[in-house]
């Protein structure tokens, strides 16, 4: 047995997201430690210390006096991201904070200058750029294998309704931001272009007692797009989807076609007279962005430690809501909106 | 050996889609026979007669009077469709009419008085309503395995340019016309439901050269949907498309999620370190579709010697006409149309 | 209408494979049409010609003295093979034989005879051959895309336990036989050699109540064999096997590796949470090999009456018998077999 | 920055598979640290020590002294094992021993014996248990979900020529040895049984060059064999195959069928007109096995650390080697071998 020098991250917010992170840190980053867990639910944070052998918070300010903790992972609900990295970055510690990056672009604003003010690393939750897949396929892409891109179509759809918070879409977004905002990044990402311009529709089609108390809010939404660099595209969003977890895109290029994804679970096929032909569906984006989500919290650490610059960034932040906020307006008006 | 009665048929118009129904016929179909084929081209009409051992028509009154003629089908360029089917109609002869049906209202109109006034038989060239996949996901959806339908996305996409009289869009309705007619009529069918309004863009993107004289044409579209019962959908197509065909669909229900349709042949798959996993991609429509052009084709002739009821109808061809040209002026203004 | 010639065939043998024959005749073969079905069952005779509006024969004599009747397809059962197609011959009525041959080699012995005495047409029924995935398969490795042949594995199984007369392997030659006659025929035809020496196993692994009555009756076997150009090579065969129908073959190559074949139907995924991504088992080689079946039908026709050389030979069932035999004497013996 | 205990794991021999255990304890593994690197290839040891920040040693007496070194992971040829397990023993390290255990019996019982002696945990090298997908088979077979198993098919070939001290089978065992150990672990682990007999057949199909000097080496070789619940199997090897890994098992129960593999990669498909629809192939163990290596070499940690029981055991690199060897005996004598 030896000692090692390690760096200490803690997590605000243990919900589903917090605590993959949580386990990350505990775990599976070996140049780092879990060194602390904030929530505003206090019986999670006791329960969580407990479970990771960390120390729990009660309120934010007593964790970022902790001159041990080096860093923090902001997974608290979106209405809560602001405070928090304005608080951490005043508190020097780096930050990478959950998609999606905040509600307003006021927000995103604030939160800009306070990261930029204490000059802090950055990283921005959109894990899909760490996972394997989605960079070999920016490479085939970027290699020419299919030509010049046409079309892009973005899947994502997740089980499970949001939060009671997130129903009430002129406060939270709705289903676009706190789903889709993969999409949307992921598509810039791909086609190394901005958003022209947004058409979008969001129906609520499955969720029959929400509709009196929150006419606004869609469980199912399609937006429709052009890129800056001539590409047409599209997204659909299902939140709940029964099934399973759905992460998939699919790119006509000049020269051919690219599909990152795939519904079903990799490995396993099972014959049975009464289900056919079966594997595993995808079941949660915890199991599909297991190694992104690891690569992205050691990406926090090596940002801190050695310096590089942050491969996702606040900016990147800022503009998927803002495109997320355009789709949303397109909804409500019935609109082209231009970006 | 002995003799046994067969219907005779003639078709009208022996390009691409001219030559799967002539060689039906000719060959496949053990109820009829092909009687004759007549095209513009009269080089075209020798080859062909000669190829598959039928009688060559220079001008279709010729073959109009033909009483060993009993049913035709027209599959010439689509502004030739009205003529030709009135003719048909007039001739008492049974129609079975190639896509789209016509090219505006007007012309539509017109084939549906020739044809209810004659009284003949009328099967729209709908060949996906034939094909297995396409009647057993239909199946599936009726039974509720996938629940309500919520969003649904159709793929259409071939390989080689469209004809140059269907570059002007004005006059040819355009790839949506030509090629994705059978997604609006697919989609339709599968959710037995009319269209609500589409929005829809389409871009030249790869025909650089035809920029200057036909600049309404458009070689990539995408078309967003509602339909009357509640979902909502788009359209993808893309023309040419150098990998092959397309033809896919994607119905996402309130418990599950249906997939017809693969961009891979099936039954092969060959490993090589050069080509990786390979499975050859679907080359041609021809080859997806040949039982499905069988089965339409054997549906002429049993709707003209049963007197069963045709399956794919006019008024199908006149409800894909419609969203067709509302998709397009969409294009052109820029704006929601609704139906 | 007008009157075309076409053959006449009788389908002797009216079970499950004799009725595909049939109902291909009866509908879907233009150049021919069902002349006559017989069957040792009158009651299952006086169904099917009913069915199939053709004539029914409770004898054969009668049938084959039908000067109408041109071809015979003979899909009795094994053991009544030999004195079915000697009486055919005799006839002089081009020949169709179901899979496998016979039960024996003097069988086989006296059916070539006949038929080189007769000078009729004679099709083997391997219609594995006929398939358009087997005959890619063999133009790609003759093509040298997967380099030389080195292993090769064939998995034949079927749902259904084999009828009663079958139980007893020392008269019907079991599951290998009537089975896996396939896999041995297409291993030799994909391979382009011969068999040189076979070691296999059989075990009653699931039929317990036919083990006391018929101890050497097998329900699964595994053969393992070498061909002349050196490949080794594997056939398994599980009969019934209760999911579906299952027909692969593996081919090791020195520069890569080919699949034909798939446990699942193409072009339909349905994705829930109780039954995951699944698609439908190939549940019959009906539907599996339809087209080749009726590729072979046509083929019959064609040798009759453009005199075009059979594809697949009474030769080529003898070659399956003999290899047949040898492995069920090496798992009586437990020892290699030379063949 | 804290300091945290870790615990010090050195690996002696750093070729292929050593390098993928000496990266996963330089980097991978939260709980300890890669504390020593041995191979009987200087040069070797000062590129490893210097590339991963570790501590090179050129004789594995010095290694064994260092009280900082824990644990070891034997990852040497083959033939250097039992020297490496019974010195490692004596000082009193914990050790992964990679796979194969050994090259004769004898060696294995001199392995277990100073195991045993020093009371070391003891973890055997193979990974396939500690992967997710063969875990989750392993539940769906218990489970009863395909039913009884009745026949089991593994297929187990990777790229590359084997080193040339295991060109002479006599003294290394050859390709079932230093590839299929695998797969005749696998089997049994799965199938929860005994090898009752083996038959096999090796033959040198690709490597012309080696036939004069080692007359007795094969690349491709099929093994046929009974488990002792009953079960046929069949294990084929090919090394080198051009095209890439290949681990696949195919489980024929009375219920249903289980395939556990592919030989494609997950997750990205890539369509074009001259690759057809394409996957990346799985290029080799270190990729598609590399979370199973990483849970192998945290699990001996945590048997160190916590006491826990090895879930592989040098019982079970002993039964492997067992199979091996009679598997190669019945290449060499043409028969049969009873286990």
């Amino acid at each position: 047995m030896r000692k090692v020098d390690v760096v200490g991250v803690a997590v605000l917010g243990v919900g589903r997201a917090g605590m993959v992170h949580a386990r990350n840190f505990a775990e599976h980053v070996p140049e780092a430690r879990l060194a602390g867990v904030y929530d505003a639910d206090r019986e999670r944070v006791d329960a969580v210390a407990s479970e990771l052998g960390t120390k729990g918070y009660y309120n934010i300010e007593d964790l970022l006096q902790d001159a041990s903790i080096d860093a923090v992972v902001v997974a608290a609900p979106t209405f809560a991201h602001k405070d928090l990295v304005v608080a951490a970055a005043a508190a020097k510690k780096a930050i990478l904070c959950e998609k999606p990056l905040a509600l307003t672009p006021d927000e995103a604003e604030a939160m800009q200058e306070a990261v930029t003010a204490a000059g802090v690393p950055f990283v921005m939750g959109f894990m899909r750029r760490y996972d394997e897949n989605f960079r070999r396929a920016k490479e085939i892409i970027a290699r020419g294998d299919i030509g010049r891109p046409l079309i892009i179509k973005s899947t994502g759809k997740g089980p499970g309704l949001p939060s009671r918070w997130a129903w009430d879409v002129k406060k939270s977004n709705g289903v676009l931001g706190e789903v889709n905002s993969h999409d949307f990044d992921s598509v810039h990402w791909l086609m190394e272009a901005e958003y022209a311009w947004v058409f979008a529709r969001g129906k609520n089609l499955r969720s029959e007692e929400l509709k009196e108390e929150f006419p606004d809010f869609y469980d199912n939404a399609l937006v429709m797009f052009e890129m800056t660099n001539g590409c047409l595209g599209m997204i659909d969003g299902s939140c709940p989807s029964e099934y399973g977890y759905d992460a998939r895109i699919e790119i006509q290029g000049s020269e051919g076609v690219l599909f990152i994804g795939d519904i079903a679970r990799h490995g396993l096929t099972v014959c049975t007279r009464s289900k056919g032909v079966a594997k595993d569906v995808v079941d949660s984006w915890r199991s599909l962005f297991r190694d992104a989500y690891l690569k992205e919290d050691r990406h926090l650490v090596e940002c801190l430690v050695k310096g590089v610059q942050p491969q996702t960034t606040l900016q990147d932040g800022r503009r998927a809501l803002k495109v997320v906020r355009a789709a949303n307006q397109s909804i409500i008006t019935g609109k082209v909106v231009s970006i």
